[in-house]
């Protein structure tokens, strides 16, 4: 590879000939070489930085601390990140500074070359028209722009990804429960056959865990809308312009059309990630959803002939390189190891804000990579789900109903009328016996025939619906 | 030991003769010897329950399916199981069946038999004045009344210790960072030294975080007010009166005082407890928030000669059975050992809670009872916290003031000046030479003395305040 | 109450005027009124130190720095705590000093002042026999004696109570596959039917998982056995005699019947507590396991009409307050909900384990607190299970045959004479139009009737057994 | 892009032209877009296939099922995998079925169809000369190839990267506390200043840390070198020839040279992958280590004017984008954030491992995606911490010595003179009143300047070298 020399206040550095990157990025190549082929920092934190380096230039021309030439230049090159036309500039990984310095820096200095470019420059000129630190990282730190970054991109994949992703399949069951909201069928507590309900009611408890899960989601938000920006390197706002902070934050609200503001407390919003830490707390109470779903939906679609197979879910594929016709249920299995992500992601991202010291949380790379790794599962697993799995999903109806006749515990519907003890015996004997309850209720001279099949009808057990 | 022999459905059981509990319960005590004298289910289920029972005989009697002579007599032994007179009733511990059953079963039992004895009966008469199942249990379900008595647990202690707690120890940082608004430190970032802020600034980022950790609890309360009963056996509703869960929840309000209103959705509030992992999600959240605080004031009150030494914390005891005179943070140390806690807690309530199935979770007990484990803990570990360490904190204002006049981050309000390259030149040669700043910033010529002062000067550099 | 006063180094504190401990416990009562009545510290910690303070006066006389009859006294008091005696001298709870600085200071004192009572003196007398801290920790320090402590305790819990009840769990198993061996059932994979295995083969796969598990504890135990005692305060071993370390180890294997020997590295000893971390580790593959068994066990004895009904497990208590006849696999959910504490436990234990500083960790309380709770939960718990569950345990052997009649996966013993493809196409076919495997094969023309009989045995299906 | 026709089981579907996949990994492609871009199955996965279907040939053709010209075939294409020249044709992700399924047939597909085209075919012959399931997959199931590639990759992983990592890092370690053995320096428990230590001696509790993590790992390999491998679908061992599994077992054994062997028991092989949780348990154990060990020396070199300032470690980058001159211990931050992805990856792991239900665990997917990553990340975070960090670490004496001659802990040199109430009562005073220890000991009377000199000499307080 061809080189050329680049510097910073620690020395000269060689640099690919053609990157647009500098001296510093050099560095944490050679200084991090760690898992450096798949833990890249992720692309919407590359994206949330483009977003506020462009906000921050227009509010440094605003503060007439920066020319409208340079801001416009720095904006057409943050352009090019948001539409992705620089991505191979961005090769740093998340084993880095936990300031994810090197990572602002990065963007400092691919805005400032490719802006050189732009302008007419060469890469290997001397003097650049536009400097990395002292024009791109105006009025900024890597210590305020990083969770800055941090809070665009996970409010951004939360809106755009996760939320649509869970309202979709809750959407789907939502239709579900009410097509098969009358479907009779045996419940089931502790395993053991229970009294029944509706596969309506069932799939209407799935649908009350997202809905809930979306509403948890949504509480933290607010925290997540404040942005650091504006407290530069340990939340004083040193080295900016009057108002820099509230301003800022309007230009990225305006430029990325949600509703950001300035942090209400700078030094909290460098030092901790407490906002990352509850909003993932929301993500894992999802990931808990997701798992008692998916793993309900896989036991009751188990079978085809020794299991309970109440829920028929579609083929997708061919389930055994040795089993011929086995079909199994995989989106459910996929779904159910997102589940487990999602929540040993959770202790990581525990752990790192936990063990933020004085001014600055030095576990950001590692915080913002868990979470946007959590939230952009659960959004792509439920789409997946939903469109593979949960759009097919029927009850079968047969087998259900074989079910519900067999079942010894619609004898709870005579607890009312002759009470529990009684109700008990019928229940142990026509088990040990192998009896229907009614043939058992009778021969034990509790009730008639036609009380036992007035008082138990398994329609009228269900409850109103 | 002497014995009475009780029934249930299953046969007979020889009971402690004075215990006011019955077959059930002693069944339990016999099949789960597991931890039991360190893991009893804990007090506030049991008056969560009696709450409960109380609510739902009123509610019965209102139903007409409950005579009023029976709901006083249950109402009464209600009060004295709040009044904690019954505490020694209650042995069973948190190792039983996953959907608290026996639990359930223990509080009807003593209900019914201690409410037998108020009424004039005695324990060992064969036919008692209440039934544990037809009268105590009347139109409920174990599988909707832990549920019930979870949420209304939970509940009660966030906002009885949890929330106060919290809030005790914010209002006296909040106070501190006022009356220590001024005085100047130095910033540190990555553990090095960086650029100034102010003593009440710093102490201002720990308020925010618990402000916001506050918030947080009281975002997921909404969820934990609702309640499950009236689902019974599995959310259908079966064996209740007509209007019975809508009541019942009224009831437990007003017995409560707490704004308790019947769940959405029986068949999520039986068959899993988002809401307990959620509203833990937001506890957890401020076990990370404590770690941070608690891990810097002790870092900051390090030393006393060799360390940080910027913070005075009182001296509550000797600090070493060896080392003559020493004094540690102690306070620091029980509420990050009280954050790991919760923290790992936080674990075991997300796999209960994503390991329902069906109708039923049944990792109802170890839920709540990590739950309120790390409710409490949190409350009373800020009460502690706050009454021996945080109420005496104190700068020391002659460590604070020569680590300031040390700095080489001052150099930072050069930038704006001279550029980033040459301020860091400034930095990195003093700190070679072992000179001041201002030494090196003249002797290479960048600023004269006095324009050196005026740029660099501590109490500028912290921002408004 | 009535109070005596009682002296340290920062002055006078009131103590019960009965109590056998002084000024540092009542300091700690005080200051740490956290969950006091629910988390002593556990009682296997004062045991522990029981051994270790005798341990210590005997090697003290050996080294000719302690008395013989203080040596005496001090083991005196020893062996009553050993014996229980003094239980409820020992009142503080895991939330004090993360060094357990307050619980070898609880133990000093107990024995000094007990010895001195024992001696004839009174409590009240200002001069005592025996004194905590030149007496009874001579050689010590908390830095080095809590976490020998730790070691001993954690030990003796595995070796008398972990390992001895997953062992007779194991054995149980063990016994029960070998007397199912030849029970053929059908497999399952994805929760879809498979290729059958027998009974004994199934329940083989637990033994082995148990029988690795035990190893892996075992694996742990050299580590283990390292005692930090004799590096007092920092690891050097200040104030101690010549060979002192070495010794009081050999006196405490002694005492204990156990391999302790004295740690290869002091600082580790005091600075990290990785053996405990590295052993939870064993213990938390153990609660992976246990979970798969018990989840196995509950689902396969599901039912009893509407579910997998293959095993038959005891029926121990009413399983419903409202369903009569109802019995539930409870000790299957004891064992879940005990792995899913062990997992959060672990948790807390890496947390703790990871922020020691310098030359000492102070998570010690919290950590060795979660260790012995898993320890005992596991061992307590697998007895449990085992004597109410896993004894019982039979095949319902109609069942069993009915699910291997139906089986469509039978059909993969043809994939060596027809080939992968045609053998899926006959299964898929029979699940399609209803019929069995031999209809459709026949219909198909791959096979004869007597083609399909020879090679489509469920019996050599399940390999050399 | 063009496409060819591909079939299986259920049907046709469009595959890239030139692609040597076919239609079941296109299925996969389809049916789980689920992170594509960043969380493909592990190449290490992939790689250790090639290993497992070449020795399956090679014993297949040894137990007379597979002709030497088809085995051959199948051997070349395994190279070229694991040469790395098939990388793009295995796009697979982990969010797919749990046994790994798609993998195992992505693997076969590639296989065969590359077979057939290094034979002279094309990819769109409608006959192959290797057929995926009944040639390459031959006696094998996904249900064994998927364990035993986990296990031979993540002992690959362990013994290449993971332990070659660790042991570096303690060389150099080893090597810092020989060489600085006798620089006496402060000791520091509960964050305070205790009794004096060496450099070294501090340094060789770090080296002893990793020496047991080293043994702790070691410990677990026996399990992990067991292969799953013949026990095809259930672990019974269907359509296997005989002796089968040992004689596949030592293929990969001589294919890989490392010690793998056949399984105990193939029930336990694929329906729990406890090997792999008591593994990823010392993995843990030591990322437990390395956040302690790197947050001691970033505390350590924390300064230069306002930290702690012991010890010098490597400028590596600029450390600020605001700061000029900053140095930050960025090597400590990326161990860091390894460490608490280690401890997140745990959690995802057990909750994997205790999932599994029957015959099969269908979380393989996450659990070895998890494990390999923290194998990974140990090992080149440790590499790098090593090159970039720990090896030019050095004391800086200066400050140590100023540290060491400031400390009020040296008193406890004093306790076996005049006890451990008066050395307090020296401390106390010369804290309170800022004078050195000497000037008050004499002031208080207890010892003369001279016996002061004598007893109080830190060299002498850090026990024998």
């Amino acid at each position: 590879m061809d080189f050329r020399i680049e510097k910073d206040t620690m020395g000269e550095v060689h640099v690919p000939v053609d990157a647009y990157y500098g001296a510093q990025t050099q560095r944490s190549i050679e200084n991090f070489k760690i898992a450096q082929d798949i833990n890249r920092m992720p692309k919407e934190i590359i994206r949330a930085f483009a977003y506020l380096k462009k906000a921050a230039a227009l509010t440094n021309v605003d503060a007439g601390v920066l020319s409208k030439e340079k801001s416009d230049l720095i904006g057409r090159v943050c352009d090019e990140i948001l539409d992705g036309k620089l991505d191979k500039e961005f090769p740093l990984v998340v084993w880095q500074t936990g300031s994810g310095t090197q990572s602002n820096m990065n963007v400092n200095e691919v805005v400032a070359y490719r802006a050189h470019v732009i302008n007419g420059g060469k890469l290997t000129d001397k003097d650049k028209v536009i400097h990395p630190n002292d024009d791109v990282n105006k009025s900024q730190s890597s210590n305020d722009t990083f969770p800055t970054a941090m809070h665009i991109a996970a409010y951004k994949m939360l809106v755009e990804v996760t939320i649509p992703g869970i309202t979709k399949l809750r959407n789907t069951l939502a239709e579900k429960a009410k097509q098969y909201m009358h479907v009779v069928k045996i419940g089931r507590t502790h395993f053991m056959d229970a009294t029944p309900l509706t596969v309506g009611q069932e799939l209407s408890g799935y649908v009350s865990q997202l809905d809930h899960g979306l509403r948890a989601i949504q509480h933290t938000l607010d925290h997540l809308s404040e942005l650091a920006l504006g407290g530069t390197a340990v939340g004083t706002g040193i080295n900016t312009p009057k108002g820099y902070a509230a301003n800022v934050a309007k230009q990225i609200a305006a430029l990325t059309g949600l509703p950001f503001r300035t942090a209400d407390n700078k030094f909290e919003a460098l030092a901790a990630h407490d906002a990352i830490v509850e909003t993932h707390g929301a993500l894992k109470t999802v990931a808990v959803s997701l798992m008692k779903i998916a793993n309900d939906i896989r036991m009751l679609s188990s079978g085809p002939r020794a299991g309970i197979g109440e829920f028929f879910i579609p083929d997708n594929e061919p389930g055994s390189s040795i089993m011929p016709g086995k079909v199994n249920p995989t989106q459910c299995e996929a779904l159910t190891m997102i589940a487990a992500q999602v929540l040993g992601n959770d202790v990581t991202i525990n752990i790192g804000g936990a063990t933020g010291h004085f001014e600055l949380n030095v576990f950001k790379p590692v915080m913002i990579y868990n979470f946007l790794h959590s939230a952009r599962l659960i959004g792509e697993g439920c789409v997946s789900f939903n469109d593979k799995c949960a759009v097919g999903l029927a009850p079968i109806e047969a087998n259900i109903k074989k079910h519900v006749d067999n079942s010894l515990m619609l004898v709870t519907a005579l607890n009312t009328k002759i009470g529990y003890y009684k109700a008990a015996e019928i229940a142990q004997k026509a088990h040990k016996e192998g009896t229907t309850l009614k043939e058992m209720a009778v021969k034990l001279g509790y009730v008639t025939p036609e009380e036992f099949d007035q008082v138990v009808d398994p329609k009228t057990m269900v409850g109103e619906i």
